[in-house]
C-alpha cells in the first residue's frame, strides 16, 4: 500500500523543487498531486496558457521515481475570468452573491462556466495525454466544499426547470407527485418552479427534496464534463474526485459512472469537532473519531465496493476547525493505518509543506514553511515503510449498512427534532458493528446485496415497492435485516403514502407504527430488551405488530407497555425494527443479537477509541486513546507491525481474525 | 357547547368525501371548516372559476345535519397570480423579498392584491349568498404568521406616508410627537419618512412604535375589505378571523367592530415549547401550560367581551415545534373542556386527516393519512359527547387584565433587559389569579371597566390623561387597582414626559419612580412583603412615596430599604402598585391581597398544572399533569362530568363554586 | 483637574436653557460640549444655516463662567442631504445599504458627503472663529460606532483601488506582498481588487488585513478634513476626538498627528457587559472592571503620551448594554477619580439631564427629564469639589505596553481558537502590572521606547527587522522585555516569512516555537514555572531553545515537558517568552519577575476590585467593590481625600507611592 502527498511546485522558487521532490521520494512517498487551484498560474492571462513549470514538475516526479496525480483547476477561477462572465458566480437563497474571493466560486450550471471548463481541462488533458507520468487525475476539488452545492441563481433556475421537465415530463404529472393542492402550490407550467428562494416559512418538502437532488446531479453533471475529456485525451489514467467527510449536500454515490477511483479528504481532529452534534472529547480532539473517519472509508470504499484513496490525510494541526490542538504523538501514522486497513490503496498527505500565504498559512504541512520536517514527516515516513510491505486485497465485509442521500436529505428537511442528524443516527448502528470488530459497506440500496450475511438500513425513510421486493428477496433468501426508526414513511416524492409506516416494507416488518414522537432529553426515554432496560433518544415509535413478536417495550412516559422493538421470521431470515434511536448499549444489544442470527463472527466489544479492522487475512488494532491497551492476540496470529501492546495512538497488525481478539483497557 | 372540525375536501379523492363527512357526524360534529388555501383549486388558472368542489361538498355537510364555516382563500395566492403582479410579495428590512413557495407571500397594501382580494372575495360570497348551510366566514387564515404583519416594501412606504399624513395633519406636528431632533431626525415632510430599514444602530423608538401601529392597522384594512363584503352578501353569516397565541405584532382588539366572532388556533405542546422564554416541564411537553393557553382564551373572549371559538385546536402531535412529543392520554379532551370553561362556545380540531401532501405531513389529524381514527378521535369524540349537554352563557369575570398591544411593542421595542417579555411579565399575574381560581377578562383599557371589582393592569406603559382620569374614576368608585412595573413611563408617542413615571398616574399611585434598574440573576432580587421575604426577577424600581404607604422594601442591593411596592387609599378604593416584576410567590401575596380588598372569593391555592375555570354555575377542575389529583368538592356540588379523582389529563365538572374547592396534590 | 457635562440645548425649551446652564456652574462644572449631533438644527433645510442658538447656548455659558467645546454634526447627516446624495449611505458585505433612521448612516470615502463635510464645517468653524469661549472642538463622534469603520460600496471599492496603488506602485508588487498564487488569486491590476464582499469561504488574509488598514485609513483621512478646516480657522483651539472602549477597528494611535487631545467615552458598567467575553461579576455590573477601564484611559493617555479627556462619562444607568442596574452609591464619583488617577485633565458626564424623546430616553443624564437632580449629579458635583484642589503632571509609566492594531486585526482574522480575543489577552498582562499597582503607557512600537524600564509586548504578531532592531537596541541598552504568544509568526503583509516563529525576534528570544496549538478547557493547560503549577489558557508554543533558558514546561497533554516559558540575557537586559496564555496566578509570577529584573517596585498583589494608581506624587486607592477595604498607607502618606477605610465604590487619594501600600480585604 502507499502514501503519497500533495504538493504545490508554484508556491515555493524554482531551485528548492529538485530539493522537495527528492526528500519526498527519500520519505517513501510514490504519488504526488499537483495542480490544483493553478488556473491563474496556467493561463495568467485570458488565453495565454503556461504548462512547462508543470511539465517540469511532473518531469522531476518521475526522475525520482514517483509518479503524478494532476488536478483540473476549476475550483478557482481566476478573477479576470470572473469579470468577462459574472454570471458565474453563485447566489444565495436572498439572491446575494457569492463573490470572488475565496473558492469555488462558480456555479455548476452557468452555462459560461461550462464552456470554460471544457477548454481548460481539455487544454490540459490534451497537453499531458500519453505522459506515463502521469498516473491519473483528480477532478476539481471538493465539490460542494463551503456548502456551494446548493445555488439560487437564474442558471440554476433554468436548469431545474429543464430537470423537472425531464424527470416529470409534464406539469399535471409533477403536481401529481409532489401534491400541489396543499397551499395553493398548483403549478401550471415548469416555467412556474423557481428555486427554493427565501419565503416567510417553510417550502413544499417534495420541491425542497428535487431541488437537492437537482443540485447533486448538477455537479455530477458538470465532474462529467471532466471526466469526459480526461477519458477522451488518455483512458489509461484513472479519474478520481477527492469527496469530504460527513457531508451532506452532495451525493457521492451518483458520480460511481464517472469515476475510476473515490478518494476522500480525512481530516480526523477536525470533523470530530466541526460536523458532530456531539463536543469532542479530549482523545478525539488529539485523534478523532475512529468511528466518525471509519464509516467515512467505508462509503467511500463501498461507493465502487473497491479499494479507494485519502487523497488529503491530515498532516498535523489544521486551520480550520474551532480548535487547532496538537494531535497525539504518532496520529499520523495510525490514521494512514486506518485508512488502509478499511480499504485505502493510498493515502496521500496534505501537504507537503506548510504554505506562506494565503488562506491555509495555520495549515501544517509534513514540513514546516522553512523546509525542516514537521511532526507529521516522521509519522508518514514510518507509515510509508511499514505500509510498503502491505499488498492487500479490498476489505471483505459480511454486512451492508444500506444508505441513500435522498433518506438524508428528507429526514433532515423534516427532522421532527432539534436534534435529529442522519448521520449521527446512522453511525450509533455502525459505531456498535464496529466496537464489535466487524466490517460493514456503506452501500447504496440499489446495489447487489446478495453477498451480505446481514443488513443494517438506518432511516431508510422514502421507499417504494421496488426496494420492499429488494429487501423482501434478500430476507427471503437468509439475509438477516434490521431496519430503524423513520422507515418506509415516505415515498420518493417525498410525500406520506395512504398507509402507515413502514408503508411498502409492512410485510416484511410484520408490524406498523401506530404513533411516533420525538421526545426532548427531560422526558422518559428507556425501553426493556430482552430483560434489560436500555436508555434511547430523539426519535420513538409506537408499533402494532401484526405477525412480528415484541422483543422491547416502552418504560414510562405516554407509550409506556407500547412495542418498541419488533422481530420477524421472513422467509430463511428475520427483520427486526428499532423503533428507537438507541443509546449505544441497547445499540450493542440489537446489533449483535443480529450477527448471531446471520451467523457472523464478532470480537469482544472493544472500549471506546480502540477498534479493530481486518483486510485481506489481516488485522489491525487501532487506538485512538492516549492510553496504551493490552490485546489479547489470538493464538495463531502472526505480528507483522507492532506488539501486543498498542501505544497511545498507535496500531498493531497482525496476520488472523479481527473477530478472535480481546483487547484489556488497563 | 359544540366540537367542529377543519376539512380540506381537495386534498382526497373525490369519492371519499362522503365517507369522512359520514364519520365526522358520527362523531357528534356540528360545524367543517373549509375552504382555507384554496385558491388555485377555486381558480386554477386567472379568471377561471369552479366553486362546484366546495358546493357539493357544503350540501354533503348539510345532509349529515352539520354546518359549513368557510374561508376566504387569501392566504395563498397562486404562483400566476404572483406572476402577473410581482410587487405584491412582501419585502425584509434588508430588501429581500419573501417569495412564492410556502405561505402569506403577499403585502396587506399592496393595491393590487387588494383588487384581487375584492375579487375573489366577493365571488365567493355572492356565489354563497343565502346558502343556509353556510353558517359563517372565516376571513384569510392567522394574519401574521410568520412574521408577516411587518412588511418593507415600496408599497408599505407609500402607505405608511399617508398613515402619517391622516394621524398627524402637518408634518411639523409628527416632529412634535415624536420628538425628531435627536440625531437630527428632522422631517421636512412625510415623505422623507422611509419603513424602518436596515440601519447601523437602533431606530427611533417613536418611528418604530407607529410602524407597528401602521403596520396592525394595515392588516385591519386589509380584514375589513373582506368582512365588508362579507356582509354585504349575506348578514346573517357570523365573520370570524382566526388569531394565533402569544402573538406580537397583529392587535386583535382592533378588529372588534369589523368581526362579529373571534376565533383562535390553540396548540398548548407546541406553545409550551416555541414562545416562552421558559423550558417546558414534562408535563407541559405533554399537555402545555394552562395559564399560557388560558390567558390567550380569556384574550379573545375579552376582546369582544363575549363567547369565542377555538377555530384550530391540536390534535395530537404537530409539526412546528422543537420537540412533538405525544400529548398526554386524554389531553386533546382535556383542551376542548379547558376551552370551554374560560368560554368558547365551540372547538374545531386541526384537521380531520393528516394531510399526504406538502409542509404539514407531519401534523397530526383526527384521522390518520389512510382515514382510520387517530387518539384524538376518540378525544375528540368523547368531548363532543360531555360538551354537547352542555349550554352555557359567557364567562363572569370580577377582574379586568388591561392589556394594549401598543404597550407591548413600546416596551419590547426599548426592552431595557434581555429577558423583558411582554407576555411573560403579564402571564405572572394572569397565573396568581387563575392559581386561585378566579376568572379575568384580557381587556383593552378603553372599554368600560365599570363592572369589575379588581384591576390589574401589567406595565401599562404609554399613558395620557384621559386613560388616568378613567382609572381614577374606577379607582373613586371603589374598584381594586393592581398597577405594575413600568407603567405611565411614555406618553403615546413613546416619549418621556417631563415629569416621572408613572406620569399621569401619580397622584393615583401616590408615589413616584425614582430609579429603575433591570437586574439578571446574579444580582440581589429580594424584598420583603408584609414581613415576609420574596423574590422578584428582571425589572425594580425604586418608588419615592407621596401619599402611599410602602408595604414592599428592597433587602440588598443597591437600593437596600427603598419602597418597591406600595398602596394608597384613593375615594373608595385602593391602588397598589409593585415596582418589581414578582416571581410566582410574591405575585400569589399582592393578587390575593387585592382581592381581599376587592372582596373577590378564591380558593386555595392549586398546584402546578392543575386550574379550576367557573362559567355560568359550573366549575371545571383540569388536570395538565401526569398525575392524578384528588379534589374535596364544595358540599353542595352537583358533579355533571367525571368525579372527585381527576385523571392524569383530566377533567372533572360539577355544578359549584370555583372560590371553594380545594385540590390534593398526594 | 476639571469635570464637564455635555448639553443639548437644542432638545429643550428655550426658556429652560438659563437655569440648566446656571445649575451647571453650580456644580463646578467647567466645561460644556455641544452641537453634536445637531446637523438639521443647523441647517434644517439645504443651505439654510442658523447658528443663532449656539451662538446664544455658548454666551450663557461664558456668562457663567465656564467654556464651551463644539463638535462637528457630521455624525447625522440630515434626511434631505442623503436623499440628495443616496450614495453616501454605507453598504455591508452582502450589499444591503445601512439607511438613514439611526446614525452614522455615512462612507468615510463617499466623494459627495466629504464636500458637504467640508461645507459644514467650513461654515461651523468660521462662525466661532475668535470665539473666546470655544475651547475646543470634538469631530464628528466616537469613529466606527456600531460597527461602520468598513463599509462595502462602491466609493469604498474605488478608494481601496487607490490606496493599493499608493502602497504598492505596480501590481505585482501587490502579488509578491499578499502571497496570490494560493487559491488562483493573483492579479492584473488595482482594478481587479474588490472590497472583501460575501463569499463562500474565508477570504484571504492579507487582503483583509489591508482592507482593514484601508477602513483606518478612511476615517482618519475623514477626519482630517476637519482638523484641517478647524485649525485653519483659529489655531487656538485644540482638536479632539472622541473614541470609544476596546474598540477593535478604528486605530485611534493613526489620528495621533491630527488631534491635539485624545478623549474618549467611558461607560464602566456597559463594557463589563458588552465587549468582554467572560461574564460581568456583581461588583462589575455595578462599578465596571478598573483593569478593562484603566486600560482605555491608558491606550488614550499612551496615543499622544500626555493627558486625556473622559469626553463621556456614564452618569447612572445606561440604555444600550443587556442588563442596565443601578450602579453602585458613588461609583460615578469613583469613575472621575479613576479616570484622572490614570491621567485624565477633565472629565465630562454624559449627559445633563436625561432625553425626552428618540434613542437615548432609556439613558440616565446627571439630571432626571423633570430638571431634578438625578443619582450622578450629586457624585459629579463632589467629583468637581474633590478634583478641582489637584494641578497635575501627567503620569510618568515605568514600564510600556506595546500594542499595535495591526497585531489586534491579523491575530483577530485567523484566530486559530473561539476564544482568542487579542484585547484580553493584552488585559491579562496589564491586570498583572496593575493589580500590582504598577503605571503602564500602552504605546505604538514606533514610540521612543527608551524612558521605560520594562516592556511588555502581547501578540507582537508582525514583526519586520526594524523593529526586532529597536527592541533589541532597547534590551541591549538595558530594558527588561517580556514577549507573548505569537510574536513575531508573520511579516508585515501578514504572510509566514520563511523561518519559523518568532521570525525576526529570534536573536532577541534565544529561542524558538517548533510547534503551537489552540486548547479548550478539556485538554490539559498545566505549566510549571519556578517550581509552582500554574494554569494557562487558549493558546500554547512548544518551544525549542537556543541560547534561552528553559522557566516553564508543560505538565500533561501532548507537549508534556516541552518549553513553554524562556528567558534569556541579552546586551544588559534580558528578554521573557511566554508560550502560553497565562492565567492570572502565572502573569502575576511572569510579571512580578520582570519588575524584579527592571528594579520597578510594586505593592502587594491588591485584590480583586481594588486598585491603586499614581499621578504626579499623588496615589489613588479605589474601590469598585460592594465592601469597604481598610488600606495600610504609606508612613509617610498625607491624605488629601478620604482616609484609610475606602467605602464600597469609594476612592482615598493621599501624597505618597502606591508601591508601598497595602491593602486589606477584610
Ligand atoms: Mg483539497
Ligand atoms: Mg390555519
Ligand atoms: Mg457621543
Ligand atoms: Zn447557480
Ligand atoms: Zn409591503
Ligand atoms: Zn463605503
Amino acid at each position: 500500500m502507499t502514501v503519497g502527498v500533495c504538493y504545490f511546485p508554484e508556491h515555493w522558487p524554482h531551485e528548492r523543487w529538485e530539493r522537495d521532490i527528492e526528500q519526498m521520494a527519500e520519505a517513501g512517498i510514490e504519488y504526488v498531486r499537483m495542480a490544483e487551484f493553478s488556473w491563474s498560474r496556467i493561463e495568467p492571462e485570458s488565453g495565454e496558457i503556461d504548462l512547462s513549470w508543470l511539465d517540469e514538475a511532473v518531469s522531476l516526479i518521475s526522475d525520482h521515481g514517483m509518479e503524478a496525480v494532476l488536478c483540473t483547476p476549476t475550483a478557482t477561477p481566476p478573477k479576470w475570468l470572473i469579470d468577462q462572465h459574472p454570471s458565474i458566480l453563485q447566489e444565495e437563497p436572498d439572491g446575494t452573491p457569492r463573490h470572488y474571493g475565496s473558492r469555488r466560486h462558480y456555479c455548476f450550471n452557468s452555462p459560461a462556466y461550462r464552456e470554460e471548463t471544457r477548454r481548460i481541462v481539455s487544454t490540459m488533458a490534451d497537453h499531458f495525454a500519453d505522459n506515463p507520468h502521469v498516473a491519473g487525475w483528480q477532478t476539481d476539488n471538493e465539490y460542494g466544499c463551503h456548502e456551494t452545492i446548493r445555488c439560487w441563481c437564474d442558471d440554476c433556475a433554468t436548469a431545474f426547470r429543464e430537470w423537472l421537465r425531464e424527470r416529470y415530463g409534464d406539469i399535471e404529472s409533477l403536481n401529481e407527485a409532489w401534491g400541489t393542492t396543499f397551499w395553493s402550490q398548483h403549478l401550471r407550467s415548469f416555467d412556474e418552479v423557481d428555486p427554493p428562494r427565501h419565503t416567510a416559512a417553510e417550502h413544499h418538502p417534495s420541491r425542497l427534496l428535487d431541488y437537492y437532488r437537482f443540485s447533486a446531479d448538477s455537479a455530477v453533471d458538470y465532474n462529467a464534463i471532466h471526466a469526459d475529456l480526461l477519458r477522451e485525451a488518455d483512458d489509461d489514467w484513472f479519474i478520481a474526485h477527492n469527496f469530504m467527510g460527513d457531508f451532506d449536500s452532495c451525493d457521492a454515490f451518483r458520480f460511481a459512472d464517472d469515476l475510476d477511483l473515490f478518494t476522500w479528504d480525512s481530516y480526523p481532529t477536525g470533523f470530530a469537532q466541526d460536523r458532530r452534534p456531539a463536543a469532542a472529547s479530549p482523545n478525539e480532539l488529539r485523534a478523532g473519531d475512529p468511528d466518525q473517519v471509519g464509516m467515512n472509508h467505508d462509503l467511500y470504499r463501498g461507493a465502487k465496493q473497491q479499494p479507494f484513496w485519502v487523497m488529503e490525510q491530515q498532516p498535523g494541526d489544521v486551520n480550520w476547525p474551532p480548535y487547532a490542538p496538537q494531535p497525539g504523538e504518532g496520529a499520523m501514522r495510525l490514521w494512514a493505518h486506518h485508512a488502509v486497513a478499511h480499504g485505502a490503496d493510498a493515502v496521500l498527505y496534505f501537504r507537503w509543506r506548510r504554505c506562506r500565504e494565503g488562506q491555509e498559512q495555520y495549515h501544517a504541512g509534513l514540513r514546516k514553511q522553512d523546509g525542516s520536517p514537521d511532526r507529521g514527516y516522521h509519522d508518514a515516513d514510518q507509515a510509508a515503510t511499514e505500509l510498503a510491505e502491505l499488498d492487500l486485497d479490498t476489505v471483505d465485509a459480511d454486512v451492508a449498512l444500506l444508505h441513500e442521500y435522498d433518506n438524508l436529505w428528507a429526514t433532515n428537511i423534516q427532522p421532527h427534532a432539534p436534534d435529529w442528524e442522519y448521520w449521527t443516527h446512522m453511525r450509533q448502528y455502525y459505531a456498535a458493528l464496529r466496537a464489535r470488530s466487524v466490517q460493514a459497506d456503506v452501500v447504496h440500496p440499489d446495489r447487489d446485496l446478495s453477498g451480505y450475511d446481514a443488513i443494517v438500513t438506518p432511516a431508510l425513510h422514502l421507499v417504494d415497492d421496488a426496494l420492499a421486493a429488494t429487501l423482501e428477496g434478500a430476507v427471503e433468501d437468509g439475509t438477516e435485516l434490521l431496519l430503524t426508526v423513520r422507515s418506509g414513511t415516505k415515498d420518493r416524492a417525498n410525500k406520506l403514502p395512504g398507509v402507515p409506516a413502514p408503508g411498502p416494507l409492512t410485510d416484511l416488518v410484520g408490524a406498523t407504527v401506530d404513533q411516533h414522537e420525538s421526545v426532548p432529553e427531560r422526558l422518559d426515554r428507556q425501553v426493556t430488551y430482552d430483560g434489560e432496560s436500555y436508555e434511547f433518544r430523539t426519535f420513538a415509535e409506537w408499533l402494532d405488530t401484526d405477525d412480528a413478536t415484541t422483543v422491547g417495550s416502552y418504560v414510562g412516559g405516554v407509550g409506556d407497555g407500547r412495542a418498541a422493538i419488533t422481530e420477524h421470521e421472513f422467509g430463511a431470515g428475520h427483520v427486526a425494527y428499532c423503533g428507537v434511536w438507541p443509546e449505544a448499549d441497547l445499540a450493542d444489544a440489537v446489533v449483535t443479537d443480529l450477527l448471531d442470527r446471520a451467523d457472523v463472527g464478532y470480537s469482544e466489544r472493544l472500549p471506546t477509541g480502540v477498534r479493530a479492522a481486518q483486510r485481506d487475512g489481516y488485522t489491525w488494532v487501532m487506538n485512538f486513546t492516549s492510553d496504551p491497551v493490552s490485546v489479547a492476540l489470538p493464538e495463531d496470529a502472526r505480528l507483522v507491525v507492532g506488539d501486543d501492546t498498542v501505544d497511545a495512538f498507535g496500531a498493531t497488525v497482525y496476520e488472523g481474525e479481527a473477530a478472535d481478539l480481546s483487547v484489556d483497557e488497563g
